[in-house]
């Protein structure tokens, strides 16, 4: 018998197979090939990129040059330009904007050959800050009401580079699963007068069964609701609304459990393609205190597409509970 | 410039590439391939499926042998098992079910290598009377609360077997997708006591340049707010909120309009995989007079999932006025 779950922050239903799960070791997974061939991200081929906008580079080095440990870059391909006026309008029935915005791309390493879980905890601590600092930067824009930091690792989790980097998006519209989850928490907020992701950490606290592991200032699960296999989301014990004000002692500890979380789903699931997404309150659009930011990681081992989108029903053919078991057994602490 | 669009139903926002789109023949389409072995829906293996629900058979012969031409069957791994009785309760903060549903098949045709695009307007009839059947007679069990019709053709788009078929699902929950999209209605005809779908069809008889093509009770076109590169909506021309209370005129209409459309993206897009969905009213929940039936198809052309998934922002690469265009140039009438 399999189980639907309702998730407490959007309403989304999932079903889950309780009774019978998908064991972690019968997911046909394909490892991720390197291709190869001329890369704009590698150092060397600063050229071949936009110019820089920041880096963590020596200071005896000049931008666009060698001599960088992490960069950032307009997208060669934006899927938003920052040229331009807002211009809302109606097309009769329809709503539309002109597609005004930034897109960035954080080039995490100049290793071709490593992903963001191979760099050390330290050199994540470079990563994160960027996104940061980018964030922080990005929000004195009066055009942008939402900044979206995301990762694509591998192919079919529609990675089109394969050197390691993460994309920045500041957007003129709030999208709509941040609206919904904003929602979410105000109405539980009202409800109950306190935070919904902050019930969630101490439900998971007082089950442990879904817990992968915890460090001083995070905690990763799989969640109740997983929507997918090995679905996991990192969030912060202290309740905070924006990502941006994270401090350099927080950053650390994220830069570990980010670390772990992703060498743990590498080793344990051969490569995986995953997605991940910080989720964090829009900017300018007043205060949403109920809301609290965290980073959804989504590994990308079904293929259940259409049907989900349509439907709002996803069918987890796993249990969190198993996931986060074998992740958890999945310690790389020597 | 690319465009951002607001869908006027549920309020979720999409990029459209609008000045400089993907063209229709620049999407790179891997054509389904057949891998064939025994396959349990070809006429002579009745028996390697659960037992007949409903046929279209010559009546000199019995159920679970060979001469149909239409068969219904349980889906031999069900997503939701129809035996029990529901069980709604909370673990703490979270909501849960047990998987209560039914999962069936309908087979479209005994032939292996034919798709439903492949089959005549008379054949496509005796399907879609089937999905018509079913929709009806589930409909009798208290327990479920909607019955989702979806078809999922070729393996990205989650096919798992290969000959020609259409799942049904009846759910003891309303999704969270058609909770949007009823509350969407709703809210439109609360503010301009019309209904959004009709509001819809008359804007694209008035614009034309997304509509692909019309007969008398139907009218296929790319939505203004299309997420995907060939998304197509087939609209019932008369307002109506329950697809099962479609009659015989109309089915012999959408078969034909159906079939058409199929045929026009299987020629055009060398037979992309795609999946889609009848949206209809849920059922025993109340009378839904301001939703309009209708059915969505998506092509599954691009690999763009986590971060929609994620954020409810999807990039479309193309534009719906070009897709329409190409498949309104694509007919197929001698």
């Amino acid at each position: 018998m399999s189980q639907l779950r309702r998730d407490p922050i959007t309403g989304r239903w999932v079903e889950i197979a309780v009774s019978n799960p998908k064991r972690c070791d019968e997911f046909d997974i394909k490892p991720q090939t390197k291709k190869g061939g001329t890369c704009p991200f590698c150092q060397g081929n600063e050229k071949m990129t936009p110019p820089e906008i920041e880096a963590v580079r020596d200071i005896k080095t000049r931008p666009d040059t060698p001599g960088w440990t992490v960069r950032v870059v307009s997208n060669k391909f934006p899927a938003l330009k920052i040229e331009g006026d807002l211009d809302n309008r109606a097309i009769g029935m329809f709503d539309m904007s002109n597609g005004i915005g930034a897109h960035e791309v954080i080039v995490e390493n100049t290793d071709h050959n490593k992903d963001l879980a191979d760099l050390t905890q330290d050199e994540i601590v470079n990563v994160i800050s960027k996104y940061k600092s980018r964030s922080v930067d990005l929000e004195n824009d009066t055009r942008f009401r939402y900044i979206l930091l995301f990762k694509n690792h591998g192919e079919a989790a529609g990675a089109s580079l394969e050197h390691s980097h993460t994309q920045l998006v500041a957007l003129p519209i709030v999208p709509k699963r941040v609206k919904e989850e904003l929602k979410g928490a105000q109405n539980y907020f009202k409800y109950k007068e306190r935070c919904v992701f902050c019930d969630m950490i101490s439900q998971e606290q007082q089950e442990k069964e879904r817990i992968i592991l915890e460090n001083k200032h995070f905690i990763a699960f799989c969640p109740f609701v997983s929507r997918f296999p090995f679905e996991t989301w990192i969030l912060p014990k202290a309740h905070s609304p924006e990502f941006k004000l994270i401090d350099d002692s927080t950053i650390y500890d994220m830069a570990g459990i980010l670390r772990e979380i992703l060498l743990r789903l590498k080793l344990r699931l051969n490569d995986p393609a995953y997605n991940f997404i910080i989720h964090t309150a829009p900017i300018r659009d007043g205060i949403y205190e109920e809301f609290h930011w965290h980073l959804e990681i989504m590994p990308k081992l079904t293929n259940v597409a259409g049907f989900e989108w349509g439907s709002g029903l996803y069918i987890n053919p796993t249990s969190p509970e198993l996931t986060a078991k074998c992740l958890r057994e999945a310690c790389t602490a020597k």
